[in-house]
C-alpha cells in the first residue's frame, strides 16, 4: 500500500466514518485510497463548507470527522469555521494535502508557508515526512483530535508521502476519556450550593447535554441556583420536560444586569463571563465586583459526574423544575424575529437539531424553544459568521434520522451559501431559514454602541446588503434546493409546517 | 479626530482611493471615517471577495487598494486571494480590525492569533499599539505596499487604536522607483542575443504591458530569440497588432517538449520555469540541462528601460512582427473550449481587460486570443482558485471605461461567486462566462496523472460537481445579475454578441 493508503485505513482504524472534502491534485491519492475504505466522502464546494461540516459532525457525534484540503490556500479557506470549531471544542481531524518535498524549494505558484497557516487554529500540527511514518502521524492525529474535550489536529500529507510505498496501517493510539473531578472541588462546591448566597451554574460542553441539564435542575432545586449558559454554547439539549437553562445575554450592559446581585459563580466545563466585543467605557469582565468564581470542573474533566456527585451530596431532589410545552395558537400578522421564533417552537418536531446563527433575529427568536419539544441547539462559537449552513450540513449526516433547522442571517449565509448543493447532492434532511432582513442589521446596533453613531450614506452602505436585495429562493434553486419565500406568519408558518413533514433539503427565505 | 479618521486620511493622501470592505464591530471607527474621506468605499459580501478584487484593482492601477477585513477569521476567509496577490506582485494594503488593546486577555470568542493568520501572506506586518501611531504605521504599510514591484502591507488597528483620540495624518513615505539594471546586465544580455544560440527571453511584470512587448518584439526580430510569458502571469497587453508571446505550457512535459533544444534563457523580471505541481518520475526544474540562464532584469528593476537598452545595443529594428487580426468566420455547432475560443476573440471589443481561470477550458480557448483587437489578459497567479470573478470585479473599478471578461471554469467560481453581488451593486461593466462542464475536470486529466488511476466510484464523485447541476442563471439572477445560458455555438455567439454592445454586469452559463 501507499502512504495515502495507510493514512486512510489508519483514520478508519480510528473510527473516524466520514471525510468532508475539496480535493486538488496533490491530494488524487488521498482521494483514490478513499475508495479502497469504509470512509464515506462528501464534496464540499467550497473548504468554509468543509470546516464547517466537520464541526457540526463532531459536535452531534462526539467523535471526529476527516477533511481533506488543498495545500495552504485549500486550508486558509477553511480557517474561519475551524476557529469556530476550536471555540466549540470539537474534535476534527484535517489532512492538508502539499507539494511533493523536493518540489517546494522551486517556490511553485502554490508554494505557500502551510504550517504558518494551519497553525493558529490547530491545537496539534505535523507535516509527515514520509510514506513510512504517515499511517503512524495519522495515529497521533487522531487521538490529539479525541483529546478531551476536542482538539483540532491537523496533518500536512506532502504528496510524496501520499504515493510512495508504505507499510500498514497502524491501530489507534488510547486517548484518555474525561479526567475525574476531585472530590474537593466537588465538596467546594456542595458547599457553596449550601450557603444561601445568590448562586449561579454556568455550564458548557456535555453537562448540557440532557442527563446533565437535569442533574443540574434538580441541584438547582435543592439549592436555589440559578442554571445557566453562555450566549454561545456548542451544543444545548433543552426543550418542555427538560430543566429550563438561562441564556446569558450578548451585549455587556445586558449582561451585568442579569449577574447584578450574584454573589457565587460555579464554572462546570465553561469559561466566566466577558463581553463577546470591548466598547469605550464599558466593562469586558462582567462578573459582579466580589462575586466568588469556583470552578466544579475544567472542559477536560468529566462535569455530568460532578454533578451527580454533587446532587448527591447536597441531597437534590429526584427531579428539578422542567420547562412546560408551550401550546399558545400560531401567531397572525408581520412576521418578525418573535412570530417566527413562536411558529418554529410550536410546529418543531421532537428531536430536532437548531443550527442558530442570526445575529439579530436570533435574540428574539430563539426565546420561544425552551417552550418547544425536546430538541439540540448548536450556537455559532467563534463569533465567525458563515457558520450555520454547513454545521447543519454536517449535523444532518451524523444524525440523518433527526431533522436539521438551520436559522441564519442572510448576511452569514452568503459566506458559505455553497452549503446547499452539498445538502442537495446528499439529500441531507436539512430546512434553511434565511432571515432575510437586507441588512448586516447587528452593525446598526453596533456603529452607535461603539460611539461611531452619526454615519453618513457611505457608512450606512457597509451596513446594507440589500441594493440589490439577494434572491434567496433563485440562490437556493440554483443549487439544487427547493425553495419558497414567506413574507407574513401565514406563509411562513405553512412554509415552514410543510417542510416539518417533508424529507430532504429546503430553504424559506423569510422577509423580514 | 481619532485614530481611525488618521488612518483613513493617511491612506487618502498616500493616493488610495479605494476600498474593498466586510467591516464588523471593530470596524465601526474605520467605517465611520471613510465617510469624511474621499475614499470610495466597496461592499462585498464575503472576505474572498474584497482581497480578489483589491488584487484586480492593483494590477489595473499599479498602485494599491485598501482592504478592510474582520479580526483574524475575516482575514482567514481573505488568505487565499491574498495569496494569488501576492504571486502577481500586486501592492495591497489591509486594514485589519482587531479587539482594542485590553480585551484580548478575555479570551473572548472571536480572540484569534491575528498576526499569525496574516504573516503567511504579507510581506509587511504591524499590529498598531495606540491612536497616536495609527497614522504614522498606515503611511508605512502604504510605502511598504508601494515597494516595488508591488507588496501585501498588513495593518492590524485594534478597536482603541481606531476610537482614541488622535493627531493628524501623515504624509506619505518617499517610495523608491524601480531601481536601473547595470550596464553589465544590459550587456551580457546583448552579447547574449548576438551570439547565435537559440534563446528565449521570459518576461514577467511592467515588460509585458504595450511598450515592454513591443520593444521585445523588436529584439526578437533582430536576434531570432523567442519571447515568452509564464503560463500564469499576473498582466500582459496582446492582440493583433502587438509582437505575439508565446506562452509556456502548464504540464512538465508538454513544458520539457517546449524548451527543448534552448541554449540560452533570458530572465526579464520572471523567475525561471518550474513545473506547477510535482509528478512521480516527473521533473519539476524544466530548464534544459546546460541552458544558460541569464537575468537581464529582476522584479524590482526597471524591465523596460533594460529591453530599451538591450533594443539600442543591438542595433533592433523600428518594429518587430505583430500578430494579425483574424477575421475568420464564427465557428458553428458544437460549443467547446476552442469554438468559445475563437468566438470570444472575433467579438471581443478592443481594449478589453480578460480575468481568465478556466484550467482545462482556458488551455484550448485561450489560444485564440493574440489574433483578437488589443486587450489584457490577467491570470490565476497563485493557483487558488476562486480568483477570477473578484478580480474582474476590481479591475472594472479600477477601469470603469474598459470591458470586463470573465472567463472561469464553474468549480473555481463557485468558491467566490459573491462577486455578482457586488457586480450588480456597483453596475459593473463585466460579462461573466462560466465554463459548466459540471466537473473538476482538470482532476480528470490529474488523477491519472500522478499515478492515482483506476479510481472507483467513491473517488469519481469527488471530482464530480454535477449532480445536481449549478444552474448559473439562477445563481446569478440571485445576486441581481442577467444571465441566460449557450449550449451551441450559435447561442453563445449571440448572447456574447449581445453582451459586448450593452454595459453593466451580465452572465453567460456556457454548457460544454
Amino acid at each position: 500500500m501507499n502512504g495515502a493508503d495507510s493514512v486512510v485505513q489508519t483514520l478508519a482504524a480510528g473510527g473516524i466514518d466520514i471525510c468532508f472534502a475539496n480535493p486538488g491534485t496533490s491530494e488524487m491519492h488521498f482521494v483514490a485510497a478513499l475508495d479502497k475504505s469504509p470512509i464515506r466522502a462528501v464534496l464540499c464546494l467550497f473548504e468554509g463548507v468543509v470546516t464547517g461540516a466537520a464541526d457540526g459532525y463532531g459536535r452531534m457525534a462526539a467523535k471526529p470527522a476527516a477533511t481533506l484540503l488543498h495545500l495552504g490556500p485549500g486550508f486558509a479557506n477553511g480557517v474561519a469555521n475551524l476557529h469556530n470549531a476550536r471555540r466549540a471544542s470539537t474534535p476534527v481531524v484535517n489532512i492538508v494535502g502539499d507539494h511533493a518535498s523536493w518540489h517546494n524549494r522551486y517556490d511553485a505558484p502554490l508554494m505557500s508557508d502551510i504550517q504558518g497557516i494551519c497553525r493558529p487554529v490547530s491545537h496539534w500540527l505535523r507535516s509527515t515526512p514520509s510514506a513510512k511514518v504517515a499511517a503512524s502521524d495519522t495515529a497521533h492525529a487522531v487521538a490529539a483530535a479525541r483529546t478531551v474535550p476536542g482538539q483540532i489536529a491537523t496533518l500536512i500529507l506532502p504528496a510524496d508521502s501520499a504515493w510512495d510505498e508504505a507499510e500498514e496501517a497502524v491501530a489507534p493510539l488510547p486517548v484518555a476519556p474525561p479526567s475525574p473531578v476531585s472530590d474537593a472541588a466537588v465538596d467546594r462546591a456542595a458547599r457553596a450550593l449550601r450557603n444561601g448566597k445568590r448562586t449561579m451554574l454556568l455550564m458548557r460542553g456535555a453537562v448540557l447535554l440532557r442527563e446533565g441539564v437535569q442533574l443540574a435542575g434538580r441541584i438547582a432545586a435543592k439549592s436555589g441556583a440559578r442554571m445557566a449558559q453562555d450566549f454561545f454554547t456548542p451544543r444545548i439539549t433543552r426543550g418542555a420536560g427538560l430543566s429550563p437553562v438561562e441564556r446569558i445575554p450578548y451585549f455587556a450592559e445586558d449582561i451585568v444586569e442579569s449577574l447584578k446581585g450574584l454573589e457565587q459563580l460555579i464554572l462546570v466545563g465553561a469559561p466566566p463571563p466577558v463581553t463577546f466585543f470591548a466598547y469605550p467605557d464599558k466593562p469586558s469582565w462582567v462578573t459582579p465586583e466580589g462575586c466568588e468564581i469556583i470552578t466544579l470542573s475544567h472542559p477536560h474533566e468529566d462535569g455530568v459526574a460532578a454533578l451527580r456527585a454533587v446532587a448527591d451530596a447536597i441531597g437534590a431532589p429526584k427531579d428539578g423544575a422542567v420547562a412546560q410545552l408551550d401550546r399558545s395558537p400560531l401567531p397572525q400578522g408581520e412576521l418578525n424575529a418573535m412570530t417566527m421564533g413562536q411558529i418554529v417552537a410550536r410546529l418543531l418536531p421532537e428531536n430536532a437539531i437548531i443550527s442558530e446563527e442570526a445575529a439579530t433575529t436570533g435574540r428574539g427568536f430563539t426565546q420561544f424553544l425552551p417552550g418547544a419539544v425536546p430538541h439540540d441547539m448548536l450556537y455559532l462559537m467563534g463569533g465567525s459568521i458563515g457558520q450555520a449552513l454547513p454545521l447543519a450540513t454536517g449535523a444532518a449526516i451524523a444524525a440523518p434520522d433527526r431533522k436539521l433547522v438551520t436559522i441564519s442571517g442572510d448576511g452569514g449565509a452568503m459566506y458559505t451559501l455553497q452549503s446547499l448543493w452539498t445538502q442537495a447532492r446528499e439529500a441531507l434532511d436539512v430546512v434553511t431559514i434565511i432571515c432575510a432582513n437586507r441588512r448586516y442589521a447587528i452593525l446598526d446596533l453596533e456603529l452607535t454602541r461603539v460611539g461611531a453613531g452619526n454615519a453618513g450614506p457611505k457608512a450606512l452602505s457597509m451596513l446594507d446588503i440589500g441594493n440589490p436585495d439577494l434572491d434567496w429562493v433563485a440562490l437556493a434553486q440554483g443549487m439544487g434546493v427547493e425553495a419558497e419565500r414567506a413574507r407574513d406568519c401565514a406563509e411562513f408558518a405553512r412554509a415552514f409546517e410543510d417542510a416539518m413533514k417533508r424529507k430532504g433539503p429546503r430553504l424559506i427565505e423569510a422577509v423580514l
